[in-house]
């Protein structure tokens, strides 16, 4: 082991952070105080300079860049015959906030993670994992660079906690997410059949997918269904659920 | 020189190629095949697969995520003090189908674009360029990894063609844009202000974008003209505009 992992490991001040956060991620951290930044959550923040946080934000920007990227990579590479369709749809499925979350309480990142309870909603609450995993993805490429991210993502994250192939069956059922989400929240949603706009198709169906009556998500297909769950997506993007 | 570089550009069969794309590109390209399938655009491609065709689709998925993540790694370094949303909006300035289109006329793509003018129609033709400018940055990534296609895209791209100071001035205006695309197609566009749904926020705005009074987007803000900006951005992304 070189000199400069062993001070750091078994000598240095902040040896127990270094020991954490190998255990954790599988390798000896270099610019600690990145590791730090993204596990700082906003709320737990403070100002550096009018307007600006020493929070993870930043970090997740670039770490969801790298994780896109990759992925993107490991599924090119994984289906050469699949069109690019797919390859976007999986994606989505693997870097979705509901995965990220997941991965990032099995990684055992909620001990690190730093924030202020009294100033998150229950919902926030519930992307302060994935958020920190991506703020953790750009930490580890500032110091390490491209290479090292990719190879410690596909062989520590992907390999050992991806299950691509269940996602790829995985069709997301975006009207059952949202009317769960809605009982969650005890929010009314209604699906509602409209008319159609003056010179538009007789066959279209259009469906409003209304959440407290407010509407969210506006679908139009061929047949209601399709109409219903297309409405039922874009309330989900738009409730960012 | 190296040995190979003087063969592949004096030599091969394939010269006369490769000095094109060393005189487009900056640099001597490794595998030919991969340069050749990112100008091949779909309508010009054979199957080679069921369902599969060599065109350059897949490709493009890959370069856009590469393009994401330097494009946002560069942002980061240049703006310290910004926040991730200021960083968000810049990047997809830089990266938008219209810009990549720009960049691509400016590199003199057009004449290495394989293409079935039959097969296209007349908006399709315009994303030709921008959709082989990310396959193109696809096929560099692939050819010779991510260090070398950052700075082929930082020195050769960015410094060179991108203004991005005055990018960031730059507000997209959704609405305007909407409103030439409707004029160029010759297409009828509305904005109504539509009633609220029970129980909502009496102090919103509800704005429907309609193109030949087809509802293509909604908008929900506290003030009727941001309620507007918003339809029209949502109609802008429906239509691809």
């Amino acid at each position: 082991m070189p000199v400069g992992r062993i001070y750091k490991l078994y000598f240095s001040p902040n040896r127990k952070y270094v020991k954490v956060l190998k255990n954790l991620l599988g390798f000896v951290p270099g610019n600690l105080s990145l590791y730090r930044l993204a596990f700082r959550h906003k709320s737990a923040a403070q100002n550096v300079k009018k307007g600006v946080k020493n929070s993870n934000e930043r970090l997740e920007f670039l770490g969801d860049a790298v994780l896109g990227s990759v992925v993107a990579e490991v599924l090119f590479k994984l289906y050469p015959y699949e069109d690019e369709g797919f390859l976007t749809e999986l994606r989505s499925k693997i870097v979705s906030r509901n995965n990220l979350n997941q991965l990032a309480r099995k990684l055992g990142f909620e001990q690190l993670i730093e924030y202020d309870n009294r100033a998150l909603g229950p919902t926030r609450q519930g992307s302060l994992l994935g958020d920190a995993f991506e703020a953790l993805i750009g930490a580890v490429y500032l110091d390490k660079g491209y290479d090292f991210t990719k190879s410690f993502l596909v062989n520590n994250i992907i390999k050992a906690h991806v299950d691509i192939h269940t996602l790829e069956q995985t069709e997301t059922n975006f009207k059952s997410k949202l009317i769960e989400w809605c009982q969650r929240h005890s929010k009314d949603i209604t699906f509602d059949l409209v008319e159609n706009g003056d010179g538009e198709n007789t066959k279209l169906f259009t469906v409003q997918a209304s959440v407290d009556g407010q509407i969210m998500g506006l679908g139009k297909e061929f047949s209601k269904k399709n109409a219903e769950k297309l409405a039922a997506e874009k309330a989900c993007e738009a409730l960012g659920i």
